[in-house]
């Protein structure tokens, strides 16, 4: 498999080792010293640790956060498989720009910047104008105006792939390089939750109906049509499971290449990763296929109503955080869960131990 | 059961009503307005639309927000129920005040004030000095110092009880008073699982071993006498299920007698409250006995890792926020819901509509 990747992704890849072992035990240590029974805070206990072990740093300082947005569109949306027409990836990106989507709301309560990358959006996005606060940055870096339509040919050729890997892993260097100390991943593209639902079933060889579910709203008629077309598509194109970016280009987008990228470029840069829905989740499986190493560098936000995605957390053994019956994707889901992990830095730094502030400790077990 | 209610407490039942379905009406109406698919935020605006029903107001400020800890001793912790001693009561009241502790940290995430209520602490609170910041409102307000042991004795009289209750009611009305617009409670008092134990297989019947669990952190041989000890107090006290004030007072606590007159007293002054874990919903579940109207208008912040906390959100028809696997009180759970409910109404007031964002609604279903 490795000798089909790029020797830029063959370099991110190589970068990605296991998690900091003895950061983690240094955190866990400090964490026992608080005040609070061992381990009475759960999970965030937990994400306290694996930051530690992310990041090989145990009193590392997340407080650079960043959401980015990566937005394109599918030719597949022609078909009637989404409850939305095409234009609205557009329409939602100026949205995403003046500060407008529930991604803004969100991010803003969490600390974190927003960062849109249009990596192939088919519609011209609309202007503007000047903005007051609350917006997000524009990364202008379209691949094509759009995949082809996966239900009759192979959505993206190798090399437009590739280019879209390359935005995405380009973007989590740069950030890396501007401060930035944990990123949440997001999408936009009407009918992208068909294109991921392709590629999880041609990674996993489940039946298309167990990972496709009604993305932004379908009715039934739109999801018959999509577990069909999805179906005959896999039928048509007979992706390989064991190459991912071949399943990524038969089946897949441009936004979803460009996470691919920007999720192995955060990790090898020792950046917690924070997944959002189940597009997102697609993408860290075709990374996690890349890079066995990926996944324990993840962290899972949410679990929305798609029957896909738990099906990826499943493969990827992650135990998503919130379970709020969200289906929006954009980033929502990250959002929510960075103020859960910037909790659990804080705990880590804020709290008294039990010596300074002259507690008891417990009683030996 | 409404005859033997002190007059008080009559009155605060009777003025919880059941949720202004208008309000709520008026808000769902709103969300589907906004710049994502119908629904699509899952339970953020449920939770949205909950908080119209509560407040009977569909746009309803939740900005002045606090958490009460409600803090007491409890006799029966000499008994070896805990795996601290019941000093770390007092202890942990000063850590509070100075700002140490988990819930400090968690409330000012969640921009809520903290305010500690000494309720019945048994031992002298250690002095705090100046305090830079971070710290905790503190409420003198002791009924008595510490219950009576639960496993020889009724823990409270029922004078006693309806002090505490008082204690949680006034402080509700006064709060309400201040402006304070969401409420999460809190609890501290080594012990205090014993006693929510207790009460929960009084008032349910269910066995105490499906109720009780290892409080903040017991060991097996702990473990075994706390259910041995909780069988043989309500072997020994019979206490009348049909008299929840009665129940109170025989296993309960003074924490836990003003958590119910809190929880009844913000509820009836329209007033969301925040549950927290196990020991704050044996309260909530005193609370529902008396006032049946009570429970839609309670939010479940999480479920703790307490067998006895899942039964009581049954009990109430609550499904939690979150599943983290704490345990540690104090309103720690509280807090991090806290967030979610602010998330939920700033998406209801700061995103933009499909209307002023010029983007195309959803295809008719």
């Amino acid at each position: 498999m490795s000798r089909e990747l790029p020797t830029r992704l063959g370099e991110l890849v190589a970068a990605i080792g296991p998690l900091d072992a003895a950061a983690m035990t240094e955190t866990a240590a400090r964490l026992d010293q608080l005040t609070k029974p061992p381990g009475s805070l759960g999970r965030l206990e937990d994400l306290a640790i694996l930051v530690a072990g992310i990041t090989g740093n145990p009193a590392a300082d997340l407080d650079r956060r960043a959401v980015v947005v990566f937005a394109a569109d599918h030719g597949v949306a022609g078909r009637g498989v989404s409850a939305y027409p095409s234009d609205v990836t557009a329409q939602m990106v100026a949205n995403f720009l003046r500060g407008g989507a529930a991604i803004n709301v969100l991010a803003g309560m969490a600390g974190a910047e927003v960062i849109v990358v249009d990596v192939g959006v088919a519609s011209p996005i609309p202007s503007v104008g000047g903005v007051a606060g609350g917006g997000a940055r524009f990364v202008s870096a379209a691949v094509r105006r759009g995949t082809r339509d996966l239900s009759v040919e192979p959505a993206l050729t190798l090399d437009e792939t590739a280019a879209a890997i390359d935005v995405g892993a380009d973007l989590a260097v740069e950030l890396r390089g501007q401060g930035v100390t944990i990123v949440g991943t997001g999408e936009m593209g009407i009918g992208n939750t068909t294109a991921a639902s392709a590629i999880v079933a041609a990674l996993t060889g489940r039946p298309v109906r167990d990972v496709t579910g009604r993305g932004t709203g379908a009715d039934d008629a739109t999801y018959e049509r999509k577990v069909g077309l999805i179906e005959d598509a896999l039928a048509r194109h007979r992706p390989d499971p064991a190459n991912p970016i071949g399943v990524l280009a038969s089946v897949g987008g441009l936004e979803i290449a460009a996470l691919v990228g920007f999720i192995l470029g955060a990790a090898a840069g020792a950046v917690p990763v924070v997944l959002d829905g189940f597009v997102t989740a697609a993408a860290a499986l075709v990374a996690a296929r890349l890079s066995p190493t990926l996944p324990p560098r993840l962290i899972a936000s949410h679990r929305s109503t798609e029957p896909g995605h738990g099906v990826v957390l499943e493969e990827l053994h992650l135990e998503p955080l919130l379970d709020l019956r969200m289906r929006l994707g954009e980033g929502s889901g990250a959002a929510l869960a960075l103020q859960l992990v910037t909790a659990a830095c804080r705990i880590r730094d804020r709290m008294a131990t039990f010596d300074s502030a002259s507690i008891a400790i417990p009683r030996a077990g």
